[in-house]
This record gives C-alpha cells, structure tokens and sequence, in this order.
C-alpha cells in the first residue's frame, strides 16, 4: 500500500525551467537601462516595485512586464523613451512565447508517477500562461487535476485538498520553494518535498530559523522520487 | 424536484458591474492621447491592440493595460513620455482597486439560489484580480466551487461538468455574454440563461446567424431567475 493518495508537483522550476528565463529577462532589462543607473541600483529598484506590485497584480509575467516599465520610468526620471518601453513589452512577450524547457528526468518520472498516484498540477502564478506552458510541456494528460492558485497559503492547501477529496496525511507536495512548497502544506498537515533549483527568487527565500523543527524530505531531483515514495519496495 | 443540479453564473457584467469599469477607463485613456490622435482612431487602434495580444496575454485588466500602453507608444509614433505611461499603469492599478459593485437585486438572488442549488461561479479573466473581486463582492459563501478559467469554450464547460460531477443536461449556465455563456454551453449539452449587460464589450458579440435554432432563455435580470428555474412551484 503506498502511503499517499495524492502527489501535487509544482511546476516552475520543478518541472521546467523559469526563474532563469527570469533572470535572462532582467539581464536584457539591465542592458536596456544601464545608460541611466547602475546595475545594482536597477536590480533593487525592480525587486522593491515588483514586491510593491504584488498585491495589486498577483504572480507573473504580466504583473513582472508592467513592474519592469514602472521601473524604468521611475529610474530615467520619465526620460524613458516609447520604443524602449515597447521593448519592455516585447521582453515580456518573448517571455510568454518562450519555449518550455523540462528539467532533467521530469518527462519519464512524471509518467511512472502518474502510473500510481493521483497526480496533481499546483502552481501559483497567472492562469493564461501557466495553461499554456501545461499545455506546450507535453504532461498535461499525466495530470487528474490541474489547479492553478493566486497564492499558496495554508489555507489554500487545505482547499486543494478538500476539493480533491484527500486526507491531510495522504497528500504530499513536491516543488522547489521552501516558502510555496513546503511550510505552508506542512501547516496544513501534510507531507513536503523539497527539490531545490539552482536560482530562487528572493521573494521565495525564506529565513534559516523558519526551519526550525519542519519535517519534511529534501531531494536532488524528482527522479528521486518515486525511491522516496517507496515505489521500489 | 429540481431541473438543474448545478447552476454556473458569471461573474462580470452578471453579478457585477465591469464592462462600464473598461469603458471609464478608456474614456481616460483617450483623454490622455487626444491631443496625438482622435477619438476614433484611438479606440479602432486600442482594439486592434487588444485583440491582437489576447492570444499572448488572455483576459484582464493587466493585458489591457499593456494594450493600452502599447496603443499610447504606437499612435504616438514613440512621442509619449514616461508620464503619459505611468499615468496608464496607473489607470489599470485603479481598474484592479476600484469597489465590486453589485447589480440590482444580486445580493438576495444569489443568497436565495445558494439555499437550493449547488452554485458554482464560472468566470473567465485574471486568477488574482476574479478572486479579488469575489472576496470583496461578499459573496464567496454563497459559491460550493469558484471556477475560474482562461477561456469559456465547449472543452472548457466540459471540463467544469466532469469537475462538478454533474450531468450536462442538469446544469445551466446564466450569464450576459451570447459568446462565452450561452453558446459554448449549449454546445456542451447544458441549459443557457441569457441576462444581457447595457454594454456588450465588441470582442463578445457574436453576429445573429450564429444563434439560429439555438434554444436558451433570456431575462432582464438575475431577480427572474429562480421563477425561471421554477423555485416558485
């Protein structure tokens, strides 16, 4: 008998590549803007009006394209020009159009997965674009339920898990954010997996002393998984 | 016995005003850019501009307001300064901000209908700004589901059926707009309510042949949906 009805996997950076499609943006951005501020100066400002705009825009690339153009003319002092402010916009275009890149191993793993749980999508950010890049991945047919959510809360747990009809005990979230994907469902009793990516946003960094007496299972990569899960056994 | 287990309303222009919240922003919009353009050649440009983006940015008040700043950069051939951007950011983030208003008779209409059917709300649009909204409609409690979807086709209704665990024939959907809440549903075997807004938001009209030998109801308010359902019997 396995131990978990339901296995909710995050998808940014969980299963395919995102904060460095980010990084990449911010780096353009940067390039853009240099003739004005420094770098440094240009990186903060953008983090404290992104964090700003979070409660009027929520998570993605739409709230992340306005929060760069509010930047820029913030920091030009509105000398930015129109066609630079058109490239902000086609920044954030490319970023939606951007092919979806699968970590390591996710294509297969999903798939034995999906072959013994009921497997469910779970990822904040903004629905269009998190539809589509389901869509562009190829694994959405791996998925029973795909639920796309503002924030990811404690309570918002332990509405996924009523809506799915399962047991605190018996669902576990894998994903990559200690702040999204593992405090939170922990609150709301149940298990977590940590998979580390090799960039987080700031906004997702929590503190070390957060951790304190937390139990939950840190792996490499999701093709660790299903060993973890016991599926070996 | 009821007809319907599962009655679907939407949520903009049907619960609450919206169309007439687009329609103020866009007369600010104009008065911004009136002196690059005229009145005419703003709207048809803004229009072709959010037509053109809704397949990169979908509904919402954040697409729009990337639409409406790319109109300003376009019309303006690149002239519009840092302030005139800024003031369109601004505009969105008070659209996101402005007070749900109700229309007449919705607040006891919906608190009666909850006592007798499983009410879902079926709303397409932005994740964070329809969840926003509904917190601060006061009606979220009257909802057993909030559905929230990027698109409402036949394939999306479909979908909500299968989530909802109800029959086609006993759900109905009820809603202002031909395109999205009438026609996709019947396609889909349910029952449609037509409740027409004062504005129709031109992306949503469908032209009158598209509706020959479809069979829905039309009301003048959701006040004439339960003798409709026929909670009067």
């Amino acid at each position: 008998m396995t131990r978990f009805d339901v296995v909710a996997l995050d998808a940014d950076d969980t299963l395919w590549h995102n904060e460095t499609l980010f990084t990449a943006t911010q780096t353009q951005f940067r390039d853009l803007l240099v003739r004005y501020r420094d770098v440094e100066w240009i990186d903060r400002r953008l983090y404290e009006t992104e964090t700003r705009n979070l409660r009027h825009f929520g998570y993605g690339v739409k709230g992340f394209t306005l929060s760069m153009i509010e930047t820029a003319i913030e920091l030009t002092e509105g000398r930015v020009t129109g066609a630079e402010v058109q490239r902000i916009i086609d920044l954030g275009r490319e970023m939606l159009a951007a092919p979806v890149e699968l970590l390591d191993g996710v294509a297969e793993t999903v798939a034995a997965l999906a072959a013994r749980y009921r497997l469910v999508l779970l990822t904040k950010g903004d629905l269009f674009d998190q539809e589509s890049k389901l869509a562009r991945s190829g694994l959405g047919e791996a998925f029973a339920a795909v639920e796309i959510v503002s924030e990811k809360d404690a309570r918002t747990y332990a509405a996924v898990m009523t809506r799915q009809r399962v047991e605190p005990a018996r669902f576990v979230m894998v994903g990559n954010s200690l702040r999204s994907d593992v405090l939170p469902v922990l609150e709301a009793g149940g298990a977590a997996v940590h998979i580390p990516y090799h960039v987080t946003w700031q906004h997702e960094q929590v503190a070390d002393d957060a951790l304190a007496g937390k139990e939950f299972a840190r792996l490499a990569t999701l093709r660790d998984l299903p060993a973890w899960l016991g599926d070996d056994a």
